[in-house]
């Protein structure tokens, strides 16, 4: 969920300075546009790791726009009157009127992640206080408030260091943190917690974003752009009452850079290796799928990947290990009829394996924030809501019990115009390949987005994306094999340790 | 929430079989034109009281529409198959694609239920549980589901009766329940866990459907009309892709009875008992405000009632017998501006007393589903929702230690127009009447539906209406005293317990 927010985002200054005043001027007139319409209030909260700008931006945020229709509100420790009265209060009494902005610094996230974190909140109080606060939200939203979630994150090297800078700034040492944040428990602790409390509480109507935030120039202009593009939606929709969900783009890369882009495309396995490191890993798995504590769980894989990525061979090989009567490969294409007549995640329940089973789906529900998404196929508000029904259908499958593996296979642009170029010349391959996927490659930057924000809001710790280099196929293969037997053991390990 | 199933609502068999044959009819139409549109699924859910007649009505539907493209679904023991997967999908299995209607006759309601009961289900779990289902049917409903849940009702000294007579009946034997439902300790749980269940999962675009299991003919004839009128709306839509949510009457109340027709009005008071109990009562509440443990609570009543039913001089009898430090009364008119630019609740919460401390509301935020809702002053949207937004709301107050008392003021007609007359003619008076009260008078039968909706949805075991019969000012006056009292110290026995 974080993986793109430690890519070590940044922009130079010099774009920063071009950027800011433009961006400054469009705030301002939104802000003016807000309190003139008067038919919603908008709501900021700010969260994250300490250390990643959150102080930064909201100060930036009062000087770049108009401070008198702006409310700052923290909320550390409850005043008397607070405690004395329901929980909820301290938040109610601070709400912005419409037309007005409200940042929250320190809002219901922080209490629950804070008592969470210090173990003053059991599991079951964090649930409940999740339930809470998407209650509150989408009362809000419904009343006519466009709710903003912003995590700032940095890396545990990223803090640490970020966190010395601090300490050693005469100006800035009075901001420092208490002591624990540097500790690196404290930063697993937090983060671990963050991951479930933002896949709980992305919701169409109010979604989280997540910036990095070690450069402040892409870090400020990333919020704000973000609240730019928000603001400006929902003011042009004038003929509803309440805002909209938010359609603007998930994850605004104005650095240009995506996840992707991080990967190491030339990792590559020689002829030799690759051999004996195939073997292996099948053997592995072959035994894995064997072993007694298999009929506790179930397997499911989901392959996804750029056309040409090499997904058929990669599952070939892991099929190849294995007894037929054990998985079941689900190729998805178009919906048929009877599936057309169902809500979207049927066609892929109906084929869950049961216990002791591997279900591999050649492609899968992330059709509809990928290929539906960009191609139009569906609208976007059921992308939008599909990321949290998706965070909620997988967290179903791990709680059953069922070890989910996804991968995406990456190639870069040459290599699949090459492969394209060998499949159309050899007459073996050329069903392969059709008018359609010459036409996919051209929207190679909006499916580069699409996978970004894909990785970004369902990578989960229940259900963590790979991201794999397969410009080399021996490596990408071998890759796959060494994942998915890695997640079997480490759930097998988890299970004996549970008891 | 189940008072107005408790009444004893019935209707005679020459109206049932005058209405049969025109309610089957268009059932049937509606079902084809729901099969001709394709674009939306139908899923009734049965649950309630054993023997408040679930199965009679999933029989009688089959028989009343066609049964072909019906598809009743029981989930009893899980199979192997279902054992063996995640917990949903037995559900996802049976899902009627669109077009079609699927019955769900014993579901996950009836699993929480069961389990809760029993004791195999721990409190977490059961919250967990509710989330769960709330996330399901909000799913269903985004992807093209219109859902009716209907909750069969009887009294405990119903449920026995009917019991009975089952059990004496050869030809029904065979449907007797498990024994235990005739224990009332099952009753008492199940009725409990069930109020707690429905009042969570009633939301607008999946609300519960309370009806009165005793009579037949009632009972069928009530639920044929909420299922017809809600398909019919649904059809009607067709620039939606899913259904509205549900916007027909919460209560279709086709024997013209209601809950509050089953208050006998002519209950009295004489003078001399009249002041010895307002005396006493009054002395009571004094104490009761003064005593120590009213420190872990704060107090807040809301008065509601028809015009001219006496909440004034009510309040007034409560307010005599305090400190004016102690109790703050709080009329409710209509909005302000800073109010308007606001969340409804907002102009509530701020009011909302500190520990030790007592509010009385003069009217309340019932007014968006009593006033605003009888006189279009919000969409049917908004107040459709307020019902689950006003039991989050007061579960938080009660979560709080807030003691929170409701109180409805019920005169008849007559009664009132005695005393719009009186006030017409007493010059000191004559302020206290207006033509917006003359008005109201002519909506009579809209403002007793919602009454009665407002009740079901939300008299809950945490913050119960009371209805008070208020021909009689006195008698009023000391019930509104003597509940507070009693109000007041279970909520201290209840601190004395929990420790």
């Amino acid at each position: 969920m974080f993986e793109s927010a430690e890519i070590g985002r940044a922009i130079d200054k010099a774009t920063f300075d071009t950027e800011e005043p433009l961006l400054r001027e469009a705030l301002l007139e939104a802000q003016y546009a807000l309190r003139e319409q008067g038919r919603f209030a908008v709501i900021i909260l700010i969260n994250g790791i300490e250390g990643a700008g959150k102080g930064e931006t909201v100060k930036l945020l009062n000087e770049w726009m108009d401070p008198r229709l702006i409310q700052v509100s923290t909320f550390d420790q409850q005043t008397d009157e607070e405690l004395a009265r329901p929980a909820a209060w301290r938040y109610w009494r601070q709400l912005p009127p419409k037309g007005r902005i409200g940042i929250f610094f320190g809002n219901w996230y922080s209490q629950l992640l804070h008592g969470r974190v210090h173990g003053e909140l059991k599991k079951e109080q964090l649930s409940q206080g999740i339930v809470g606060a998407l209650g509150l939200e989408q009362m809000l939203c419904n009343e006519g408030t466009l709710i903003f979630k912003f995590w700032f994150h940095l890396s545990k090297k990223q803090m640490k260091a970020r966190l010395r800078s601090l300490r050693d700034d005469p100006l800035h040492s009075w901001r420092l943190s208490p002591l624990d944040w540097q500790q690196s428990k404290t930063y697993d602790k937090f983060v671990r917690v963050g991951e479930q409390v933002l896949r709980r509480t992305s919701r169409d109507y109010a979604p989280w974003y997540i910036v990095e935030g070690v450069d402040a120039c892409y870090r400020s202009l990333t919020v704000g752009r973000i609240l730019l593009e928000g603001l400006q939606a929902a003011l042009r929709d004038t003929t509803r009452r309440a805002p909209l969900p938010h359609t603007t783009p998930l994850m605004t890369s104005i650095d240009q850079r995506s996840l992707l882009d991080s990967l190491d495309m030339s990792l590559a396995l020689p002829k030799a290796d690759y051999r004996e490191q195939l073997t292996r890993e099948q053997a592995r798995l072959s035994r894995l799928m064997r072993d007694k504590r298999m009929r506790r769980h179930a397997l499911v894989a989901v392959f996804e990947g750029n056309d040409a990525a090499g997904k058929g061979g990669a599952i070939r090989r892991v099929a190849a290990a294995l007894d037929p009567r054990q998985y079941r490969i689900v190729p998805v294409a178009a919906p048929t009829e009877e599936e057309r007549a169902q809500p979207y995640l049927w066609r892929f329940w109906r084929h869950i394996p049961a216990r002791g089973k591997f279900t591999v789906f050649d492609r899968s529900w992330y059709g509809r924030v990928l290929v539906e998404r960009v191609e139009g196929f569906c609208e976007p508000s059921d992308w939008l809501r599909a990321y949290g029904e998706i965070n909620d259908f997988e967290e179903q499958l791990s709680n059953a019990g069922v070890v989910l593996v996804k991968f995406w296979l990456a190639i870069d642009q040459d290599t699949q115009l090459a492969r394209f170029q060998e499949r159309e010349a050899n007459p073996v391959k050329r069903f392969k390949i059709t008018e359609e996927d010459w036409r996919n490659r051209e929207k190679w930057p909006q499916y580069r987005d699409a996978v970004g924000d894909m990785v970004d809001r369902t990578s989960t710790q229940m259900a963590p994306w790979t991201l794999v280099e397969a410009n080399d196929k021996p490596f990408a293969r071998v890759k796959v094999l060494r994942t998915l037997n890695d997640a079997l053991e480490m759930a097998f390990a988890k299970a004996d340790k549970d008891g």
